[in-house]
């Protein structure tokens, strides 16, 4: 299999920890979306989206989207299971990490920043007001309320949510949205990032770092 | 079960969607956005979001998150199941429905069109310019091209990939976001209107309709 990959993207962010923690060997092709290569017609006729990262499977079939490439990568590979077995487990699970990937990370990605920029006028610093706005306003600070630590988001295993977690945390470090209001969060992010898998995923241990 | 609900949110029509699909008994107590009930602490307790849909099952517990209420009801009542068991159909289904559910609809939202206005003084065009981008680039043009028709989304059963559609396409005709160039997409819509279950879901329908 192949990831179509971008160090930063923290779409991209969340399959990597899945790929680590499930110890799939996996060959990652960086997508270099500041350099727009996510627009090039080769790559739109694999992910007509355009967007990061996207799993080629061995005969050529393309999986988007993040959190449908972490779930097809629990049926793969199942140990250990990112969705939780029991129903309701998953349901808290995975509604922490659709909080945060439809209801943040989508705000605040790159193309919208840049529509912001260039269609609508902004500067940095109504840029900065969108972005921390979206980030905690409904997003990180429900999130806070929502998850039940038990080291990880939800109990002693990680799941869905901590694979979302962790990246948007690092995206909102790098645009220095103030998290000082979220220690249980913080706690987690924490608890995770002392976890070999997800330190391995990290932004800055990329080859396409820069 | 109750269904906490808003007859125009396109995420709550999703949920009554499967809720008809699988002939359950939910009640439904609306949430009315616009009146901003879903800012009110009652609300907010059960929420922290503050967004609908909301799912509160009989003891009390809530889940949140439209697709992770939908993942849950699958669980508890499999016919039909909306996210087939195959694991690549899966995928595709759930790449579908998370394009739209992540890419489209939290950019379009009601909460996203009042930052624009208010606070980046947006005058109507550039409201509608923003949301016929969103809808389209990236986002409904590529749903046309990731489907397989055959007549719902993925083959001859509806699958949470035409859940997510058949609203998204709601809202884009409420915002007059030209859809000819869609016509793959315009024939699964079609097709699933003509289904009881996808029309007792509509908005117009519901008891809090306007």
């Amino acid at each position: 299999m192949k990831l179509y990959d971008y160090f930063r993207s923290s779409a991209a962010y969340r399959v990597r920890i899945a790929i680590e923690l499930k110890s799939l060997d996996v060959e990652r092709i960086p997508v270099h979306l500041a350099r727009g290569e996510h627009r090039l017609p080769e790559y739109l006729a694999k992910n007509p989206q355009g967007l990061a990262p996207a799993l080629e499977l061995d005969d050529g079939t393309i999986i988007i989207q993040s959190l449908a490439i972490i779930d097809y990568l629990d049926a793969l590979a199942p140990r250990p299971l990112l969705t939780p077995k029991d129903p309701l487990l998953a349901a808290k699970a995975r509604g922490v990490a659709l909080a945060i990937a439809c209801d943040i990370h989508p705000l605040n990605n790159r193309r919208v920043l840049d529509y912001l920029r260039e269609k609508l006028g902004q500067d940095e610093s109504g840029v900065d007001a969108w972005i921390h706005h979206w980030a905690l306003k409904g997003g990180l600070e429900a999130v806070e309320r929502l998850i039940e630590p038990g080291p990880f988001c939800f109990g002693a295993q990680p799941t869905i949510a901590d694979v979302c977690l962790v990246p948007q945390l690092f995206a909102a470090r790098r645009f220095a949205t103030p998290l000082d209001a979220l220690p249980k969060l913080l706690a987690v992010e924490a608890h995770c990032l002392a976890q070999p898998a997800f330190a391995a995923a990290e932004p800055s241990r990329q080859a396409d770092a820069e």
